[in-house]
């Protein structure tokens, strides 16, 4: 095992598998598994996670998915490479690959290549906003400093095909930013789904699935409650965590 | 008591409110009722509801709030003529209004005033989809007759103050159109809240109220379910009854 000054290993929770972060980094939220749990992945589907990370999403989709093939594309070169340790450590490497770049460039990366299913956890944060992290790898996954929303929504876009599918988790304060970049850039939102801390509280945040070239109407979910009374998990989401 | 041939009166389920209704027309559902629920309206406001049809919105809000000023405004004249009937029956003529005419043209109707709140229940169903009411009472509010979703809101937009509110309720599936029609005409979204017939089922229906000029930053309430087992409402259902 190959774990760098810093570095933790932690378990996803499922059939043993591990990912590999930095003590300095946030470790994953709750987000990616909601997002992963949330996006249709059908078998052979090419799946592309973008701003991967330490490729959470791609780890849990490749659990989920065992027919589907998957990239992740991050910008920053530490992450990036943390990603591919946890690929090879979780012996993923036929199903996943890792790519290091821009994603706003993915065309020079990966060339006319399109895929099925898109998927994004972006930046939470307007740049400009909030307090930023003095600790870069924090600060990328906070806030919006290597592409905006409407760019993540864009980039979506262009990589997936024609009726695929791109998937996305955000605040669901941000829904009318979120559902407009969407059908601005032609993918229409077909799934939504809120997510409440409690039942009875405000929702905290929004999954989303698009189609792209789709036509209007919208199916809006049941909301997704997260904790029963005191801190323990609901029953819909203990079987997320079990499936 | 003046009721024509054909018409019957109903109970509005509020201190002893009655409202006229045609036999041929479908009877109120509960749509305006959770529109008038969920719209926030101050002491004093001038409210005015679009495409009122037998006044419903109008006489429930009056029932709500005593200090209310409230205008409907009806395109079908037999429509504006029952409303203003009830208006009569309620003893409410010093505080709703029905003008009969096409809110398209408002400011022809009632000059350059400005309303603190504009509610609206648009027709759900684009024209030329569906089947089409032989009965025009029916018809036009079943359908887009008279102005599109799109219509609707502008003309909100412009009746609306700076500052004040747009409460419009309509089908989940077009959720995109609405928010997006909004955002467009600056009345930005700030209060969602989806309705749906029993826990566990998606949503079938969406209040919103947006701010004329308001900034961006949604609030996301916890859902509105109708029904629990059988046919019996929620307790929260109940309670808006009773309230």
């Amino acid at each position: 095992m190959d774990l760098r000054p810093g570095e933790r290993l932690d378990d996803l929770g499922r059939k043993g598998m591990k990912i590999i972060q930095h003590r300095a980094q946030v470790p994953f939220a709750l987000d990616p598994v909601l997002l992963a749990h949330f996006v249709r992945v059908h078998r052979r589907d090419r799946v592309l996670d973008l701003g991967t990370g330490t490729g959470i999403i791609p780890l849990l989709l490749a659990g989920r998915h065992p027919d589907a093939n998957i990239t992740g594309i991050e910008l920053q070169p530490e992450l990036a490479e943390m990603a591919e340790r946890s690929v090879l450590l979780n012996e993923l490497q036929q199903r996943i690959r890792i790519l290091c770049g821009d994603y706003r460039q993915l065309r020079v990366l990966s060339g006319r290549e399109q895929f099925d299913v898109v998927t994004a956890n972006p930046p939470y944060l307007k740049a400009g906003t909030g307090q930023l992290s003095p600790n870069p790898l924090r600060a990328g996954s906070r806030h919006e400093l290597q592409g905006s929303l409407f760019e993540t929504v864009q980039s979506g876009a262009t990589a997936v095909r024609f009726g695929g599918r791109v998937a996305i988790v955000f605040l669901a304060e941000r829904t009318v930013d979120l559902v407009e970049s969407l059908r601005v850039h032609r993918v229409e939102p077909k799934r939504l789904r809120f997510v409440h801390s409690r039942a009875g509280r405000p929702a905290s945040l929004l999954l989303v699935e698009g189609v792209k070239g789709g036509g209007s109407g919208l199916e809006v979910l049941p909301p997704l409650i997260i904790y029963e009374e005191g801190q323990r998990f609901t029953a819909e989401m203990q079987e997320l965590y079990d499936t």
